[in-house]
């Protein structure tokens, strides 16, 4: 009998030859028909492949990114197994499963590929999948695959067998359609119930352009209808949320050839976003014993060879700028700049814990096939800050920036999000990592206990620290699902002690401090990108760039919109008039696509009554109000930073 | 006769020979008595040098530079009358005026030279001044002057003889004293009623350090004691309100090695400082109508050559980063970014005037050894706009730009000030200046008659205006006198075109706007250095980084000190308790120091009628008032952004 161990602790008896999906049914049928894939002592197998030995076991499903990608791979089979139905003497390259979906290069001898002829492979792929064709695995000596493929005439495969070594060459069948892959797959065809070809695109062989051009058809699977529809809804809203179109249609932010790639100019609306983003830090870390600095976006070398940027962080920094023999650095981070204030003054305990922020700016060099609207760029504007604590004041001290991240998910209505704790490796202690083990296990130890008592959901992984102590890197989700990475939290150990800060301890000694670099909101450019998505471009009336426009039904009425707008902006309401000679219609819909959240229509009855009526952004008419009522109304949801809803 | 033309257009014949001094005493004897010099045909001549030709004559009296130089230059020939008399033997090289006095650079073969001679010297001055000993000019031939100075063995003057050619040379003698000099000289030492040597320095001959070192002897003189003293008391004061012995104590800035020379780091008090600042620009800017904007800073070579700043102004910015084969520089200006925000959009002259405003940080170059505080750094956050307009806007926005000005100066107790018109020169057309005769003529009538209206004190000068059209410099003043050049204000024909911006008029053409450049309240760094010297640190209440310090006689009082903090931390108030175990004596001491303007004495009496005791910072005892008092009257003070005077 073999030993089989699962994740819970729990382990069980088998016979030798058992597969994971048997393994499975004998916990319960309804486990072995939710499971795709299984995890065997940390590789993922075939669900009905035997296993002989002693196993730690996982089962794999959809929700997991491994069952996914098996189910994605084993998609890309099906679609080939009808390629070739539909193109007999087609040869094939690659076939692997990619982030949303899959697809398969292959050489139609010169035939073009049209959308029609995707429609007929989808379907035929539909017709195989309902044949429920067990994908079988089959090991292979590599002379006898040779002679397979070389009987086949396909050179592709011949050349993928070059690189194979015997006793590690399996093919693949299912239905009439084999190939070379090392899986793992799913156990039958049936279980694809849902498939759309996206794209076709062309590929060189092997990605290098003197190569021939390949085809390279794209798609995606699910298993069930439903979620196929969902997943095609989801991509069609996020097309409609794409911050790039967003950002251009609602004024937000503009780049230019001459300035510069990655290098994003704010215009005045994506300001005001910028400005109220930086009132709300600045009032919460304010409030939460923050000091605020302002420094130059440049620095010398030997900062950054103090703080050891240098040379391990050239290659992501813009190369230096040569002064009278000095080189000058733009700066992509602004820790050092902080560190230099801290140590400007000397710090008693008495100081501690020593909070400094700034929305500071700095340059990261990414290449430009790498840059991406806002999500990818050269200059960051940066929710930074610095905390310098002794080791006792640690725990309180990052606590409170962890409810400082929940109070900021609160306001924008980020309900789903996770923390990756990354720790260190003691066997790493010293080279990999600064060799504190105490500090490590204090701090590690303070940092999850925090994460679980705060109720924040969080994995931890090994052996992806920092250098200089254990980092959490915080993963947002937008409405539509998207992920996001807001913002690294560190633990630092050592930048105190390269820049030799220290203060006075309680019995006069010196000390140095522990640090914590945090930036909840991350970047400027990350932050709105994000927002633009998450509110589909329908920002909060906080947040808006345009909180009210003054809807004229015509130029009699002007007068009267002038008053409300008046009574508006001396309340500090960002409000506009529409003056245009156009029909109120025509003034509804433009206001609607501009995302202003309030329209206030005015026009004969309004003015008798001296009332506004007040229509709300993708919600139509909402009623009538005095201009007092409506003042009210909107500065408390203003004030309250309300996501309106 | 001689004619003889005034200033003010007036003319009268004299007889050839007649001196300014018989001419001013022709009109007035008081006139006689105030002046010191005479401006003859723009050159500035001794009173009683005898005139022969026609002639305009501007008397020159102390308030006058040119006056003020003749009146050092000539105490310069009394100290080297004086000190001859001490140290017979003694030779002189030069001794001219300076910005604020004179020096004389003497040989006194190897003997040092003490405080205690000065004192000698500078009552030996006065002994002689009070001789009234005519200065008396005296043309001579090369050869005679040669043979004077051999005579006397006298290398330094024999040195200056060399570059001078018979007909230039000119002797003066004032007592026992005869010098190689061109003048010209104040009538009579009587007129030099008090005198100060301020320094001793060593300096090489010809400022060569091969050369031999002299003795520099420094000192100032002035028609009256009176003045001597308010000069003195002026200089006492100055050092007091030094803008970097400030800005250390209070803990405004600090500057590092490691980041760079004439890079400022901002402190938190300095930080509160500046978001102050930039909350009344944006408050004011928002009012009057402009739009924010966030730009990077850095842009391409590209855009350094339209603007037409490379290679023109390259010496003045960092040199050039090169990445992917493109240089990028760090900006020394905002402009050419804010023009590119104005063409990222279409506009049309119902867009204008397009105002738009960015706190830009720019970066500019200048040598170490210039380097001077906060006055001149490499690192610049400014007050920057410009205003996209049409011709016939462009009055009403420079009027209003102008307000702006005198709103700031208002503010911050700026009462006096001066702006200078640089106007073009006609000639230089399509040379030094765009050719655009009538937007020359136009714009410098506009701008002249704005600032009439104004009421704002201005001087013009010819041929002095920017490339692209007539500019203003704003010189104000400190308290002390102190004088800061605070901003230019330039009108700009030509970048809109450069630049290829444009907007369609009413009639459905294109035209091009012009652009203002503003920036009422200069840079951070030069402004704040200003205020802390204006203020001598103390600054109102509401620019003040601690606005109140709650002084607690004991600890018993800790409570009642936490209400008080409390409810002036909840209107907003910048308050902190001084909670250390010291007597309230010192307290008191250190708080003034650190130029907190108010301080809240806390003890028996005030816990038992539920009050504070005020003081206020230099004027000791303010009185009693409950909390909700005084809350009130420190936020009104504040919101009015008063001078607490």
């Amino acid at each position: 009998m073999i030993k089989i161990h699962f994740p819970d602790g729990a382990q069980r008896e088998y016979a030798p030859g058992t597969s994971s999906l048997d393994i499975a049914k004998s916990i319960s049928e309804g486990l072995a028909r939710k499971i795709l894939a299984a995890s065997v002592n940390g590789q993922v197998w075939d669900l009905n492949r035997p296993i002989y030995q002693d196993a730690t076991i996982k089962f794999l499903s959809w929700e997991e990114k491994d069952a996914k990608s098996t189910f994605w791979h084993s998609t890309a089979h099906l679609m080939a197994e009808a390629i070739e139905d539909r193109f007999p003497g087609v040869k094939f390259w690659v076939g692997p499963p990619v982030e949303n979906g899959f697809y398969y290069d292959i050489d139609l001898g010169g035939r073009p590929l049209h959308e029609e002829d995707l429609k007929v492979i989808e379907s035929k792929m539909k017709e195989l999948a309902k044949q429920n064709n067990p994908f079988l695995r089959k090991e292979i000596s590599k002379a006898d695959a040779i002679a397979y493929f070389e009987e086949k005439g396909d050179e592709y495969k011949l050349d993928l067998l070059q690189n194979l070594q015997d006793g590690e060459i399996t093919f693949y069948t299912q239905g009439a359609f084999t190939d070379l892959c090392r899986g793992p797959h799913i156990p039958h065809t049936g279980l694809i119930k849902a498939v759309k070809l996206t794209n076709i695109a062309g590929a060189y062989w092997k990605g290098d352009e003197k190569n021939k051009m390949l085809t390279r058809v794209y798609g995606v699977s699910f298993p069930s209808q439903k979620e196929l529809d969902e997943y095609l809804a989801m991509l069609e809203e996020a097309k409609k949320r794409d911050h790039r179109k967003l950002g251009k249609e609602l004024g937000i932010y503009t780049m230019d050839d001459d300035v510069g790639q990655g290098l994003i100019m704010w215009m005045p609306n994506g300001t005001i976003i910028i400005e109220e983003l930086e009132k709300l830090a600045k009032e919460t870390e304010e409030a939460a014993g923050y000091h605020r600095v302002v420094t130059p976006h440049i620095a010398k070398e030997s900062m950054y060879l103090t703080s050891g940027h240098l040379p391990y962080y050239a290659d992501s920094m813009y190369p230096p700028m040569e002064l009278e023999g000095e080189k000058y650095y733009l700066r992509a981070m602004n820790c050092p700049h902080h560190h230099k204030i801290f140590a400007a003054e000397p710090k008693s305990y008495r100081d501690l814990p020593y909070r400094i922020a700034e929305y500071g700016t700095v340059y990261r060099y990414e290449q430009s096939g790498e840059l991406f609207g806002l999500m990818r760029v050269r200059c960051l504007h940066m929710n930074d800050a610095h905390i310098y604590c002794t080791k006792e004041q640690f725990e309180s001290e990052f606590r409170a920036v962890n409810e400082m991240y929940l109070k900021y998910f609160k306001i924008f209505g980020i309900d789903k999000y996770i923390m990756r704790l990354s720790l260190h490796s003691p066997e790493k202690l010293g080279k990999k990592y600064v060799n504190e083990p105490e500090l490590w296990k204090e701090t590690e130890t303070m940092v999850r206990q925090v994460l679980i008592e705060s109720g924040i959901p969080f994995v931890e992984v090994q052996d992806e620290a920092a250098f200089y102590g254990p980092k959490i890197d915080v993963q947002i989700y937008s409405v539509i699902g998207r992920e996001f990475t807001l913002a690294t939290n560190q633990v630092d150990f050592s930048q105190g002690r390269s820049f030799k800060l220290s203060y006075t301890t309680a019995d006069n000694n010196h000390d140095t401090p522990l640090i914590i670099h945090r930036a909840p909101l991350g970047t400027h450019e990350r932050f709105i990108g994000f927002l633009l998505e998450h509110y589909a471009g329908k920002l909060p009336v906080w947040l808006s760039p345009q909180q009210v426009k003054i809807l004229p039904i015509s130029d009699k009425f002007m007068d009267f919109a002038q008053t409300v707008k008046n009574q508006l902006k001396a309340a500090g309401v960002r409000v506009s008039i529409d003056d245009r000679n156009e029909k109120i219609g025509k003034k509804i819909r433009d206001t609607e696509l501009q995302r202003v959240p309030y329209m206030l229509v005015v026009g004969e009855k309004e003015v008798s009554e001296g009332k506004v009526s007040i229509r709300r952004q993708g919600k139509g008419d909402a009623g009538t109000m005095s201009i007092e009522e409506f003042v009210t109304v909107i500065t408390r949801e203003i004030k309250e930073r309300s996501s309106g809803d």
